[in-house]
């Protein structure tokens, strides 16, 4: 069944997560429930591949970009060969370990284009790619985090830990998160996208360092506050040693709304298993964030912290449609 | 006015050199004189770029190769900025400096796809290339010489020197040249390519590191022997220091035929300004090999040791139509 007027949809996020979410969402653009498909993707990465390429040129870390990218890629044998050569890691011991040929790729094309979002763009030209890819900032960002349990002898001091991947391991637990700069400039598409959507889809990814940074630019928020578009948070299926220990969805709900308290928020996506445990305690967190619950099984087995595409497509199209 | 039947020709050799031989033949192609279009290119480089992915990957090296594809990019946009996104070489000061983009995603394609072929015919599906681009072997090669001039004291002793780049940059008088390993196994399609050939095309590049080596890689040059394809020779325009100091237009035929003395050449192709100095010298060299003497203005500049893309173009067209 067709829907009515073309149906837009921007989801935000980082890494795995976001990989997952347009992987489900471009089987809704395959099958006509999404029309327009844009990924917005957080640029503070600063370490493997993507932290040394920006510590050497200074660019915006690209290897979230490349994986949505890669995850957009058209489903025939020049897709899907293009994006898995730009998925490839160098082995070895030499100079190139561990480099990603898709980030250098994207760094080349910045350096030759001089715009980032062209660049992008004509990556996801070559990858047949349905949907378009944009930073979440057009320069690179740092995370900074206030982390309390750090300091022995004052377990409630708050540390400053600075840096994606510091606050991805820390040992203490992490009470807010920021970005240096504080006020980047956003990509005008983003924010025009962001504008026409109908939908937005945060989540799910690494909570502290790949969902909630998006609501930490000041322009992006903005435009997700004014917009609207109908806001779908999608949650975790297992908290992350390091920044989520001991997370249960209702607390990635909650510390969403301590950074985002003027965002309003749709629908909340949670999985049918990881919620059964908590439900009251979600249910009510969901309820004061006046948004709408949804549960539905989205994971790829119980127990496991991955996503299924097929089911979060099932799940998404069931939000869209207003039947979940 | 299109020819009878399809036309084509190989190109053999490497760098610079092949690159300027390719512009102008895939301006023939366009131009419909000659229908299809493959290039043979040197693997034995062992400097720059090339030479660490070499060292770290045991891969051929890609720089020459990606040269080639790049010559033959589409004149669209598209072709033009990938081109451009394939040739682009990384600066700065860290550990991609003077790495080449093409070259990381040729060997990038070669470690997944496992064939060196295939992902050639990818990369020049990506430029919308005019023509085919293969290695002279399938194994990466060494060059080595017996140099000349090297030691004092003995200024006949002859020295061997191993490796393009040393071989290149030589302070002695290159004697001759030959491959580690001695018989490489060469590209199946290339030899079909020879065999089916109506031209093949020799030079210009650098003549002891780009174009004589096609000749020492034995299942070539039977398939050159024993082609019906007509072989060009195309002299350069200049003595290179290093490997050929001092040499005109006759010298470097001289040294084709000593490495090659089973070789049918058909046409000889020298620029009228290069040759002129020493015609009578030219002109005997040429009798001797039995092939016809073609003189043009193919410079891009009277002086330059470059070919000018276009001139070349019409004095290859005037070779194939006969009227040269």
């Amino acid at each position: 069944m067709l829907p009515d007027r073309a149906v837009a949809v921007v989801a935000f996020g980082g890494g795995h997560g976001l990989f997952a979410s347009l992987s489900a969402l471009r089987l809704l653009v395959d099958e006509l429930v999404v029309d327009d498909l844009t990924a917005v993707v957080t640029v503070a990465d600063n370490g493997g591949s993507s932290g040394r390429l920006r510590g050497e040129f200074g660019v915006l870390p690209p290897g979230d970009l490349r994986m949505a990218l890669a995850a957009l890629c058209g489903r025939n044998e020049w897709g899907v060969t293009w994006s898995r050569v730009l998925q490839h890691r160098f082995a070895g011991e030499g100079e190139m370990r561990d480099h990603v040929i898709g980030n250098l790729l994207i760094v080349g094309l910045w350096e030759l284009l001089g715009d980032h979002v062209d660049a992008l763009d004509y990556v996801g030209r070559l990858l047949g790619a349905t949907g378009r890819v944009l930073p979440m900032a057009l320069v690179p960002m740092d995370i900074t985090a206030e982390v309390r349990g750090l300091v022995p002898e004052d377990p409630d001091a708050l540390v400053a830990v600075r840096g994606q991947v510091e606050v991805a391991s820390t040992d203490g637990i992490i009470e807010s998160v920021a970005l240096v700069p504080p006020d980047p400039p956003a990509a005008p598409k983003a924010l025009k996208a962001i504008e026409a959507a109908d939908w937005v889809v945060l989540g799910p990814g690494s909570w502290f360092t790949s969902v909630i940074p998006h609501l930490m630019v000041p322009a992006l928020r903005h435009a997700l506050v004014a917009t609207d578009a109908r806001v779908v948070v999608v949650l975790n299926l297992a908290a992350e040693d390091g920044e989520t220990p001991g997370f249960g969805p209702a607390d990635h709900l909650r510390v969403l709304a301590e950074h985002a308290p003027d965002l309003r928020v749709h629908t909340v996506l949670a999985d049918l298993g990881t919620a059964a445990d908590e439900l009251a305690d979600l249910e009510s967190v969901v309820a004061a964030y006046g948004a709408h619950l949804v549960l539905e099984d989205v994971a790829e087995a119980p127990g496991t912290p991955r996503h299924d595409p097929l089911k979060l497509a099932a799940a998404y199209a069931k939000i869209i449609a207003g039947t979940a």
